[in-house]
């Protein structure tokens, strides 16, 4: 999966972190989506990894994308967004990929509203990173790239 | 509704289950969406129903299906899949459709995860059969069938 | 198990469904429990099942048919009644007969008292039916067929 | 419905009151299920009523005597004992007898353990009375003649 | 405590009590509070008991009433109406009469709202009769009667 | 933001809400969406407002179109329909906005089912307005107009 | 009800709202009590409506007047204050008053501590109004304005 | 009680458990309910303890043999299997009793179904014992002898 | 506030604390409320404040006074008896006076019913005193003397 | 107990509070625990009382303190910190020492996070003392006094 | 592990049980620590079992007691104390030993206060002993000789 | 803090963490605490940050240790094991230390027993790291680099 020797990875985000630097800079930060991405990609260079990025506000998009992902890539880094805490569909659809993911949140979701502290994903996923910023993502990477084990 | 002496009955699937056969086969089995389908054509022939499937990954869409629904159909079929247990304006769409319906759920959620045990659709359902398998459509349709009494 | 080649089902009623066509037919139909149980040995005849319908308002004889239904029944169609909500002693009978089962309620559970909406037995069976009316029972019996397999 | 022009009611009694007198005589007090029993054949003869007066230990006698009184009998006295906060079978049984009934506890439930709170026949009853001791059974049985109106 | 050896029992009615016989007669019966007194009357003479009657829409001139009681009366017959469920100044109030008492309701709350199925009195009180109408004062002054035993 | 000088105003109705007049007039009244919206902009004209109204079935388009009004907008009316008891990532987009709001609902929802007595918007908003029809759209421009201030 | 052709209306006023203007001022804002009896007998003016004001801090005087208005005005404006939260009995003066109420808070209930975020009064209710300010209530005598109907 | 001098203990078990030794043998072990009787007799005998031992799956058949047992025994080990966890009447008919009794699972129930984790007995009880296996009812019948003291 | 140079301190005294002394000593103690108000003035005298003792059973006339003491009184001692738990009203009227508070109660509530266990006042006040008897009174006065710091 | 005729008081202070006048000045003030001990010998020698102060971080060596004081000391003044809310052998050891005690706290536990709003020592104690400082250690000290009565 | 053909175990006690005989002997008997250790001896002599008693207040020593304990020993007997309640490292600490344990309690924890109710090592136990004293150690050490299974 | 121009960190790591590579590896991995460490200080060393490692089973000493390390480290990662969910004095420890840190569980505690699911540091930490095996104390460490800014 992925280029000829190199795993391929999907990082998904969901609703409203095309936002991401324009919205409540003090929650969320002043990096933006794109630069989320340059950064993830850089650090998927590193790692020897190939990566795709999506994002969408539509939960049904985030689920025909993961869907897709099934045979194609070989594991997720998922920012689920708001959708973390209320989706069983976006739950279900990871697990129908059944590929190994991270769960990653920017913000540390521990320190906000109560409904924010459940998440549909945590005891299906591999790790869950929260609060260490745009960061995250390249850990939810290098998480993936050990569970992949050495390539040739 | 339906043809010249036939009731059409509209079969709604829900998020994922475009992914039968495919995910997690020792949960769902091996039918395929298509194959349910096929099946559900099949008794629905057999009863002198009409009959529309729909399936889709994207809330709105099955909403704007059963807006749809209304006036032209007699009676519903429906598998929301992960929606059951979160969606209100899922079952909203359902009473604005003012039509009988049955929920159906291909496994037998009461064995699954406590997020499953709940359903925003089970007080407004005519009946409610879980673990049938994808028998559990030819049910519901023997259920309407029932319901739309005698036809000439 | 049954008949030379068929196999035998025993149909369980719980408490109350001897008054069945008689009490509060708004809710529960006007079918007698002698119509459920002719209704029963049509259909499992149809599907080359054997079939023993057993009903009592007592708890303790539940038990003891479900005990001696194991080793010559294969499977159980169980309508418990209001012993489904509360009886844990029910529950690991229908356990202690190892036989498969399909919960069956004549009415939709969901629409009724919340009492009525947690059982002690979905976990364990193989599939539940709420509100198909006597229907339910024909259903429970094409579970078990289905699950028995082909026969000689 | 009873004698020639007098009503016949049916005072049910649970399990255990057949030990009153005997069993823990500082709560449940001195008197006798037959002291009981007189009381209650005095006040009825009193106010014109016919009375029959069955107790048991056993849930499936009670439900069975409850399915009897239909059509023969023109209310009920019920005290339930425990089976008040746990049966939902009881409750049914009650129910399809299609009776008006009077819920009578010789103690104050509500000064015991939490389960003694909450019953399950309350919200069918006609008047529920707790604490008034044996007296309780006089007053279920004047609700009832108030209920049945003046006879000729 | 009453008249030279007639015991004297205060009937306490809380708010909205006034408005018996005006205020939603479906739910509270055509009786007006001058009716229910009237009745309360009678059935004291026929006791022999002396009996005063006060209803307030005020909470703190049942409190003063009640401490009033402690001294001059033998015991009380309670219907705080919506406060039993609500005030624990009232329950103190009781408590601090240290008189025997029974809890009066008209209607039976247990068919009515979640919030009027908790009482803050019940678990000091003597006994509780709800749903027996006006005729339950009758039945609280008779439990009082019993208790205050036989007089001269 | 809006005309030279006239502030513009976003409605937004979210799912279900195009079915206003047929689905169900018993509960929703017989307005159509159509007048809702003409209703809006005849009283946002006398108010000195520039208003768009938006409606969709799908929570992705609502988070876009909430996502486009920052910047363009100067203050949001909000009907969620069923979302609003539901969604976090609608939430999260009004937040996103960063653009003071009003919550309408058509019907008084704390009437209905539990499960509409809740609110992920209302903490958020600047005033809540429920069961007052189609004048609560009316009623939420208003607080909007005051809270703009005057315009020159 | 009212003057010769003009229906009455009473706006009522709970426990310390008599504070306005003077009580934190960063909540509740610098409108006095006076300020919102004046707006509201404009507005009043306006619909054609004749208008009684009345504040206590004690409940039992809200429940007089509340008794007093059946039969002599024609609909409620309630601000319950802190009683909303708490007070069955109000809830019952307002019931027993059978006349149609909206609810108005000043103050966004929903954004402040949780034992402000359930109501003794919404089910009840007409509509409820939060957080629009003294304007709210004005916005309540729209609706009843609405609900009275055209008048001669 | 019990012979001459040797107090005579009463061994009851509860609904199911004659299926020990066939039923769901990896969680209740291979010894019958035969083995277990003469496991208890043996150690009874070594204690000096006559015993007599009831099995039964009726509630009712329970109740009347704990009635008996009030006056001839000495002390009860009970093992009310799943009747521990939903009986009232049971725990008042060992409460009617008046004898010290030890609660005895063969399981340990705390590694089971959460509601195998309360019980309506413990609080009651002189000890309780789970997880021993059969060996639990040789340890009830020491903490009993323990109890009743040396015997001439 | 208070004499020349002495600051005046409320203490406010809820319904049935002027039982004290007479209701169930063996909780309360037998200081009568004079005893208190006799110790709470010597104390203050003691420390340089002024002070006003103030008892009602009315909620109103707790609520006016404590209105009454803003701008005149520099601080609060409260024992609000069993409003304590259940009276949002009073809580708003310690906070419209916009003065420091002492919340005392002469028993250790902790040791009493669970309703006793929750204050709607403690997250407001300075400092909580419980179960040090009338003593707690004079712990109220020093806390708010300490507060007001030094004086000429 | 303490010296010749004085009683000995035993001042426990748990974990982190070796930190005060340090650690968060903004929640916990300036006094460090030095100052606090000198408060305490102070006002124990007004009262007439020997006083030993310890503090440690460690559980264990609290709670081997505890059982050191029982025969040594008559009374205990409790600060438990954040063990308060969360250790059971604590609790135990202080009953364990079988001495009165009162337990203070600095803060307000009450306007703090929910988890410190339980106790597991106040139903034990005498007293409880929350947010009067360093001064609830005087206040703790006086109580035992008074409960020492009177000495030679 | 043991002598060389002896098992050893170790019998672990928790804090506060240093002071048994000592500390509320109407709760936990008169026996001492040091009476339950030569029991102990007495009974693991008799089984062919090597024992070691430890007990400490400190948690710390429990888990380092039975991090030495793997590889060592060949089962637990267990009393943790209050720690059962609490403490997740004790049980996280007893799972690390990966061996075999009995939980026993003196007493029977099920009629005392609540929060003795749950337990955190119950579900990892081979069995669990409440109520039957000191005895329960010598039955722990019973159950543990029957799994270690016959010894050459 | 810490070397010349180095940051100092501490890495905390609470009870039976001394136990990895030996207990439970298909729960903790094989790496042993040793392992750990190295790791910890060959990526510290990479970035510029000095660390000090600390392990212990005693709560007091890890509380000891956080008060040591206030004023001498810069940052912590703090894996707190099972304190994590039950220690409200560590949390109060690592509040009074004043650093930031990092929690880090080396298993994804969210697929683990539910009291695994809540944590006392959460909402005080930077970020919140679980399920990335001994990899995520190097994530902690990059987090609390990137946290301490540019350094000479």
């Amino acid at each position: 999966m992925g280029g000829p020797d190199r795993p391929r990875v999907l990082v998904l985000n969901g609703p409203n972190l095309n936002m991401l630097g324009t919205r409540e800079p003090a929650i969320y930060g002043t990096h933006t989506l794109r630069d989320v991405e340059a950064l993830v990609r850089a650090r998927a260079h590193e790692l020897g990894l190939d990566v795709d990025c999506f994002q969408s506000n539509h939960e049904g998009e985030l689920i025909d994308t993961l869907h897709a992902a099934r045979g194609t890539h070989a594991g997720l880094v998922v920012n689920a967004a708001g959708l973390t805490h209320t989706s069983v569909v976006l739950r279900d659809a990871v697990a129908a990929s059944e590929l190994p993911f991270v769960e990653v949140h920017i913000t540390n979701v521990h320190k906000r509203e109560p409904f924010r502290h459940t998440s549909l994903l945590s005891d299906l996923a591999q790790a869950v990173i929260a609060g260490a910023g745009v960061r995250g993502y390249a850990f939810g990477l290098e998480v993936l790239d050990d569970l992949l084990g050495p390539r040739p």
